[in-house]
């Protein structure tokens, strides 16, 4: 075996644990996943270790996992901050419990936007209605709520336009711990990825532009257009800002707002990203890739475009005619292995340009995928 | 679960069966191996059955995989054209037994070869001593003594210079049926990559330069540069003609003679090549996932070039400084988890370039794993 290679242990073995995996393999790696049951999308691809009872949150084999493993990673930024610190006593988890500790919360996470002087929207902590009432006072209309947790995919969020809406409001996110964000008038939502190793190493993917619909990512377009220099190279150091507070160490993905006043940070995950899904082909080295060698302590690879356009292309909730975009050139399908169900991650489809033109053509030939 | 999903077993569970699974994971394809033990290269990747008494060649535990499998496939040319025909009264085999029995023979090759008007060099059939004389005499020096079955990478070859050598090369071979080619005055090796499907679709990848050294492939060159169109579709000419008289289904590669009177064919091969390894990166859809897509019945993917300029730099016998690979941007390094030992083929090194000169200078960046 080569000197590079170790046994990478996953939390979780979705859709992200699969791709990390078989970005990993070519580096000599094998890997290991905790996930709910067998049948998740990684499970074919590494030693597969599950709750005694299947789709349980149960932790009871989670040691056979920590065993195998020389480093461990996650799937989720919902994963345990006090499991995460458990594990670290006995094996290096990356990112660590830190990235985890801030990323997880909106409040945390909005206070280290405020700390490093990243712009974000204005907020406030809401525990009760009593809280909300005052928050939209301080605030203003139209707000969003959104639960401190768990929130992704547009789930746990409500935007509150009318007074009359907050006991809806409160009662639509589960009368949980929450943050009220004031309404940011966006132009584009935009994101960016980086990576940082343990060897204080940095790299930066471009700027990217998604469109969601119902909160779901539906496309991403690899570089964002119309960008100034200057903007990319503010968004880089917003990010090497939050990778060395935070000592962070593997793929970091900030989601920005491009508004008239420049960018505002949104949210951040301390992992890779689907608005990274389109780096596989399109990019010199993949998120996944970096990831990878970042957390197994390897130099960070090019982030540099192979095409000068791109674009990843979501399936959500049914397959499609998956053989109608293999028949395209320049078109690369991913599948994840899983059932159909409405509003679900189902594979996500890359196309690569060598021009605006070529790209909208292709694009339009997907547009079963984007209706 | 995708409509175009299934479960692909691949007899051998080494490198190419390792590249193949990554290539068809995308496209929500299962894998299963057999294979000689739960060490080999793509073991992590899939369910693998192993003989009950591993590293032994008893297929008594092979029902797994066949129950397993949709369809079934094959890495080594030296599989046996027995058992495949059996399995294919369960389970579809692709390629079949017949591209099995032509190019497993060198004997049969070369006749088929003759049959189709593929010039090839002149060739006798030698079983014994007297053969090996009659053939000599009639052939000329220098020839080359083949067995005519399980040579790849130089062995159970023997180049004789002198008629004194005759007793030397049948004794070198192990005294095995064997043919005796006349010696090729070559420029350059080349070889060409194609993919037939069932729906009788047929693509082909460019020409490319193959330099060996003790028999084993170092480098490959892709596209072969100073190649005439006419000459490319001549290559592909000779692989139409080849992939419809076998019904191939699946990749075939070809290895040539570049000489002054034109192309020679050397030997076939009814798989994935590794002077394809190239492609991985380097062409629009890999030689792997073309192979999964013509045996799972989906339309193949283009083989245009995604660079003008690649190269595949093998990893033998000793990984090296990797670190120092992974640092280079346009590399992709591919390691096969393997331990190392002399002669081994361990992974490889793909370049991409936008010129010569850039090519050139990455080779020589990687001239440690090519001198």
């Amino acid at each position: 075996m080569s000197t590079i290679s170790c046994h990478i242990g996953i939390l979780g073995a979705g859709q992200l644990g699969r791709m990390l995996a078989m970005a990993g393999y070519p580096l000599g790696h094998k890997f290991g996943f905790y996930g709910l049951s067998h049948d998740e999308p990684a499970s074919m691809l590494g030693h597969m270790h599950t709750p005694t009872q299947e789709n349980t949150d149960d932790t009871s084999n989670l040691d056979d996992l920590v065993s195998f493993a020389d480093v461990i990673t996650f799937e989720s930024e919902n994963t345990s901050v006090e499991l995460v610190k458990q594990i670290s006593q006995i094996t290096p988890v990356y990112p660590s419990a830190t990235s985890l500790y801030y990323a997880q919360d909106r409040g945390r996470e909005k206070a280290l936007f405020n700390q490093l002087a990243i712009p974000c929207a204005p907020y406030a902590l809401v525990n009760n209605l009593t809280d909300l009432e005052a928050a939209v006072n301080t605030i203003g209309l139209p707000a969003v709520l959104k639960t401190t947790t768990e929130g992704y995919d547009g789930k746990g969020q409500f935007v509150i336009k009318q007074p009359e809406q907050l006991y809806q409001a409160w009662l639509s996110i589960g009368e949980r711990p929450a943050i009220l964000e004031g309404f940011v008038n966006f132009k584009r939502e935009l994101s960016i990825i980086a990576v940082r190793n343990a060897n204080n190493e940095h790299v930066y993917y471009s700027l990217v532009e998604n469109q969601h619909r119902d909160g779901i990512l539906r496309l991403t377009l690899a570089p964002a257009q119309q960008i100034d220099p200057a903007i990319q190279q503010q968004a880089e150091r917003y990010m090497q800002a939050l990778l060395d507070k935070m000592g962070h160490v593997g793929v970091l993905t900030l989601e920005l707002f491009e508004t008239e006043a420049g960018l505002v940070a949104n949210e951040m995950a301390p992992r890779v990203h689907n608005s990274g899904h389109w780096t596989m082909e399109g990019a010199q080295t993949s998120q996944f890739e970096n990831h990878i060698r970042a957390i197994s302590g390897l130099p960070l690879g090019s982030t540099a475009a192979r095409q000068p356009f791109a674009a990843m292309v979501n399936i959500i909730g049914e397959h499609g005619d998956i053989q109608a975009a293999l028949k395209l050139p320049n078109v690369h399908v991913h599948l994840y292995d899983k059932a159909e169900r409405a509003g679900r991650k189902l594979g996500h489809i890359n196309v690569l340009a060598n021009s605006q033109a070529e790209l909208n053509q292709t694009l339009e030939q997907l547009q079963a995928w984007l209706s």
